[in-house]
């Protein structure tokens, strides 16, 4: 009962974030295909953000059917969680503005290091704060993508003063990447209702 | 109880979008009569829009009603409709920027298809994933209105180039004609509670 | 179960009409007590349309309770509602930019009188489709309010050619008429819970 | 049953609260590291500013599981509350565009004490209506950080006209006073699930 109100928080600041991206596409004065053609980059940063929103809101949606009493502990791990997400659309825009450039690209890896750091705070949180400790932390593994995810998100950092192109490329893998949610925690919630 | 938060999310994304219209309708800064009516046209556009995205709300809550395990395929497929329908303000802009012009009218033709096409997928998705397949599938029936759709958008597009008016006579009979909404899926809805 | 997601999403859209008016405050470019003078007329619209958002919202969330089955015209009518409501920044944003003007005072007036209507239209299909008409019939009423605040408007429109101040202050009016919320549908709502 | 949708409503216009002040964060036009030096202070005045929303989200959260009737009083003492909350990303964009001016730090100051005040009548309000008054009073116990806070706005007020970072400095340090969520409702809460 407590969780569902954090969840209807999280959701209502994640649909905003993913909506607000799109007035980054500022609509054209001209009527002309050539007057949208200069939206092509925002358009595809735009794209990349809002898969990135969906994974979050995806995986957000598995781990919190763990996290059953929103301690304040919880609620901050995933304030903060949220605080970074909401930054997205900046980082979108920025990039969809100066997507030549280093600094956007190394910005956007940024904000999504942050927030890949602030999912983990928040999974641990509701790992330790969870009476099915065990069971959960099986679920999870190795956590693999957990852990490269930052790897490359670093890596996108520093490559982005040699060619900001590597950077989007290896930003739209980890999207891959993810794009399969965690089956992991799917399987065991999935049995949980099967019990 | 799991397509609840996916509900919750597609809700809030809906109700964004529909409301960020609105912000299209510049605040005129004279205050004569005169100074409202270049605002008609996007007036006009916000109505056409407000009532596509109030047919999808309606139409999705008829459909999600049998949806009951919100599978990744299920998540990521309304995720790609909330993503061609977080497009229809940006749409809806332009054509109240420039509703003369054959670009706007083609281009909002353009993202009413591909969300057309997104609700067929998650529809397809939801049948194969739900229990009660055959069923739904019946009730479906042949779905006359969803096949004559994109046929109707595709025509749209193309007049666009010749006479962008006759585009968007189209789009308001499309809407017209779904205003109803999908009176098989609310009767079997009604069969399922009353039984 | 069913007006529960009509109810989620009218608050979704309400949430947002209601802070999307905010952004009218451009926050201004000086520091000083004066630059915040000018203003004070849009601070002054916003708190009177937020009160009037909070009387629907404080409305429609009593009058939804009878309101069980959620039909297609059930769900139209309080789109209609919705639509109207949506328009209140727009006006609420042009009396705070020209409020010594008439066009804006009848435009705010205009709006606030379909508002009204489209919340009969919604008041009518839920009793006609209730099952509980009745009931319902008895505990509104004569509905006064219901029948004198559209007069209201229609003399504020038309007194905003004369004096725009006396509409305004027609406006406050109603809105003060009703911010007492419908103590007749509460005190149904009440004995329905008891019994 | 009631409640929730005074939470969801609230959830609601706060998630957007939170969320809009980031489009104060304005994309940079230049690409270098410089571009985006003039946006800390902005960035510094959203963090403030999502950490007090959050606050407020949190503490309104634990609040409102004690008020269970959601009577007008309690309906409009919440509307009052998320009134004063709306204003915070005005409020805070100003203080990011002329932080090192008196006004916009007292003006800051003013909306977080009439927030603090409207806080504190939707506590009576719902202490008052509650079945569990002596309960909740004793749980709240003197609720010295309630009373402190407000002075100490007041003092940031009239210091922002010395030194505005003295006022900045206060309102930092009221909002780490917080950051720990009431421990003494979350206890009584604890309590009232555990019996």
């Amino acid at each position: 009962m407590n969780t569902a109100r954090l969840e209807a928080f999280s959701d209502g600041v994640l649909a905003i974030v993913i909506t607000i991206m799109v007035l980054e596409l500022k609509i054209p004065h001209g009527a002309e295909l050539s007057a949208i053609v200069p939206l092509l980059p925002v358009f595809l940063s735009y794209v990349l953000s809002f898969v990135y929103v969906g994974i979050y809101w995806n995986n957000h949606h598995h781990l919190l059917t763990f996290g059953t009493r929103a301690t304040a502990r919880e609620m901050w791990a995933n304030m903060h969680l949220l605080f970074w997400l909401s930054l997205v659309p900046f980082a979108t825009g920025w990039v969809g503005e100066s997507h030549g450039s280093a600094m956007p690209a190394a910005c956007y890896g940024f904000v999504m290091l942050m927030a890949a750091i602030a999912y983990k705070i928040l999974q641990i949180q509701i790992i330790s704060s969870s009476g099915r400790r065990d069971e959960l932390r099986a679920a999870l593994g190795r956590d693999v993508k957990g852990l490269i995810s930052p790897v490359i998100y670093l890596a996108a950092i520093g490559l982005a003063f040699v060619m900001p192109m590597i950077s989007y490329a290896l930003y739209a893998l980890v999207a891959l990447m993810w794009i399969v949610p965690d089956r992991r925690l799917e399987r065991v919630v999935g049995e949980k209702r099967a019990a």
